[in-house]
């Protein structure tokens, strides 16, 4: 199914899919809304999760918290119906575009889990970095959502 | 300038910025073109490569080929100003909008580094997965930019 990572000029400018997975045999997704173009999380796949995601059209991870493969949606509802997948350069990080329809992506309850950004400018000695919300609504609770389940966020 | 990272509540909700790097000090970083919201790279930042971000306003990566900050641009000439900066729930990855002008991001010569993309459906027996190429024209000649320096491409 992947051809054999053998030849740079073939990765780079061949039209045949050769991934790298890395050393935990995952390789990292950007996802994308593909109405709005906004970020909605950055995730993982295994081979197994690549496979399904391409064969089924519905995004597949693999959560490093839980050790497995996860069918984005199968808890929350909010499946992503893949419009696009794309490989970079060196075949080693993979940009997905998604269709979320009116739902959600973030397991905290916002639309995306993008909803913090970062100050730039000179930082003052010991100062803590203040960030701001740009999303101020929760699209869904996530107690109700995810109840009894524990958190992915690790410290 | 980081804020500790000693509870989850705060990681997610609060607006203190507390980046996880993994076990390797790295961030990944998902870059967009600022004009075309279309996806550049993706890259990683070590803490200095953050903070130099945050304060010139101009993207720094680490390169793990090199195993050094990485001022993108610095042999291209195609530096990447910082619109915006973002982080995600549990701060383990951020997305970063940046204008590059008429310029390009990926060292193979194309615009962005995804410019082929993965067909879905049914995966064939026994049968490589051939790519589509969206992008069809280099917007420089890498050999001409990055002349005597090795390719980060690894196999």
């Amino acid at each position: 199914m992947f051809k054999k990572r053998d030849n740079i000029y073939e990765i780079e400018e061949g039209n045949l899919l050769s991934p790298k997975f890395d050393n935990n045999g995952l390789i990292p997704v950007i996802t994308m809304c593909s109405k709005t173009k906004d970020i909605l999380m950055h995730g993982y796949m295994n081979m197994e999760a690549l496979k399904k995601t391409i064969e089924t059209k519905e995004a597949h991870y693999f959560s490093r918290s839980r050790k497995a493969i996860w069918h984005k949606g199968r808890t929350s509802g909010f499946f992503q119906k893949v419009t696009e997948i794309r490989i970079d350069d060196d075949q080693d990080s993979i940009w997905m575009s998604v269709d979320i329809g009116s739902g959600a992506s973030c397991h905290v309850g916002y639309r995306s889990c993008f909803y913090r950004s970062i100050p730039m400018g000179p930082i003052e000695n010991g100062r803590k970095i203040e960030m701001k919300f740009l999303e101020k609504e929760k699209k869904f609770d996530p107690e109700e959502v995810y109840k009894g389940q524990p958190n992915p966020t690790k410290i």
